[in-house]
């Protein structure tokens, strides 16, 4: 017997595929949508059922998981699309993307006019957590709205926090977790490009740094990548271009100066605009080799 | 019998004691001087000879190591209190605090045109690392030098690098490694800060963030100080504003922009001209909450 309540899930990309894919695993019935039919198709080929439409896909689920692209693609799906109108009148819509913490609030006011309940829910582990089933899951709702969807948070990650009772306070959390991933990052490319440009070894540098009080989980994760030439991606520039963005807003938003995030913000900026938004975000250090002419 | 060279070592603060203490416990004679005579006295009660002026404690040496606070003592050291000149002709220079990489080239060649030898060789890891005997030592300098001083420098510290065979080098990578710490210090500050202008738990933020890829080796360590009213004082405020000025030097003689790392020194630099210079580092967090006004 299937896990009650029934759960919709839409956005089956690199992300949500695999959270999908853990629902089932954990005994729920899961509809899975996606615009992409590749989307579709490898859910179906994991055992789960599909629907042609948004609205047919929600029809009666208790809740509703968001893993779409941004805050615009969610308020398609709810309004546009019809998804809220055809859930069952008291379910609960989990927005699981990361966005900024305004337009979550304001998407969360939408959905509980019509009665339905809300959860903001933004994750933290890349694919490597979402497929193993240990995403950091970052909650802002009410707590009994929070008690009624934790068994499928638990399904998706292995550390669920409770960071407030109301929607925005995830999406914050999340900006502020972005914040520190970002600049951290760049951070790091700013001192490889200093030890490149002085001509000392990279990989000694590295070891160095890996091993004192200036190691950090992002110098340690992509600082190996900084060094090669063309290294496989496993998040594009265009993704912190994105996060830092939201991080920025959610920052004007409560009229907050985020110094270092701004200026981290425009590397990655700068290096989509040299075309390489789709390459892996290591290679923010191209910005300093540019400007710097390493 | 004493392990040889002899080693003079001239500074005993907070780092340079216990970096003698263990010279002594490995068997090395070590005649200590400090400025300070609480400094010779601490030296003394730990068992190591001192002396009533830098000049005597050189004497014959075949070691000196100068653990000073920046490049102008360790000159004065050297050669106006007569040091260099009292040391055994063939001796060896350790400079081992932290300098620009320029200073500490041209120290290196005025040493050098005596016939003695010279090892640039920061280090980090602390006044922890500096008692336990398990610093980073970055040591640029010939590999035929470096062999005299290593069982010295094993005798400090656990992961000895040879990072190239230039004096400067080695003051760069520690400039490298300070641009990170100062900055990843900087950017908890501007994460934890937006959390409380938004008015999220700290300490749950604090939680989430060590266990993501948002942490860091600064945000573990110096988070939980920044979340209290006024913490003890591991490293202070003023210690980021000479190293972060030691980066941008080191920036501004290779003509190296590094933006990230001159934002961070501002911050430090605006806390400690608030009179926060001597708190713990943690406390940058005061430039947040002065600007954004929590």
């Amino acid at each position: 017997m299937a896990v009650t309540p029934a759960v919709t899930f839409v956005g089956l990309g690199s992300m949500g595929l695999p959270m999908a894919r853990n629902l089932l695993r954990r005994g729920f019935e899961v509809r899975g949508y996606d615009v992409r039919p590749e989307g579709r198709a490898a859910f179906a080929d994991a055992g789960g059922r599909t629907a042609g439409t948004i609205a047919e896909a929600s029809a009666g689920a208790g809740i509703l998981i968001l893993m779409v692209v941004n805050a615009a693609q969610g308020e398609e799906v709810l309004f546009g699309e019809g998804a809220l109108d055809a859930l069952a009148p008291d379910a609960a819509v989990i927005l699981m993307a990361t966005c900024p913490p305004g337009a979550v609030a304001a998407l969360a006011e939408r959905v509980r006019a019509t009665g339905r309940r809300f959860v903001d829910a933004p994750v933290s582990g890349g694919v490597v957590g979402a497929e193993s089933a240990t995403l950091t899951i970052m909650a802002g709702a009410p707590a009994e709205v929070l008690a009624y969807v934790r068994p499928a948070l638990d399904a998706m990650g292995d550390k669920v926090f409770h960071v407030g009772p109301q929607a925005g306070q995830g999406a914050t959390v999340k900006a502020v977790n972005q914040l520190l991933c970002g600049v951290n990052l760049a951070a790091a490319a700013e001192a490889l490009s200093l030890a490149e440009k002085v001509g000392v070894d990279g990989a000694v540098v590295l070891e160095i740094l890996s091993g004192s009080s200036a190691s950090s989980w992002m110098l340690r994760d992509r600082g190996p990548r900084m060094l090669e030439e063309a290294p496989r991606v496993t998040s594009a520039v265009d993704i912190f271009v994105k996060d830092l963005g939201i991080v920025l807003e959610a920052g004007r938003g409560e009229k907050a100066a985020l110094p270092l995030a701004a200026l981290a913000h425009q590397l990655f900026l700068a290096a989509s605009g040299r075309g390489e938004g789709a390459a892996d975000d290591s290679q923010v250090i191209g910005s300093y080799r540019a400007l710097n002419g390493t």
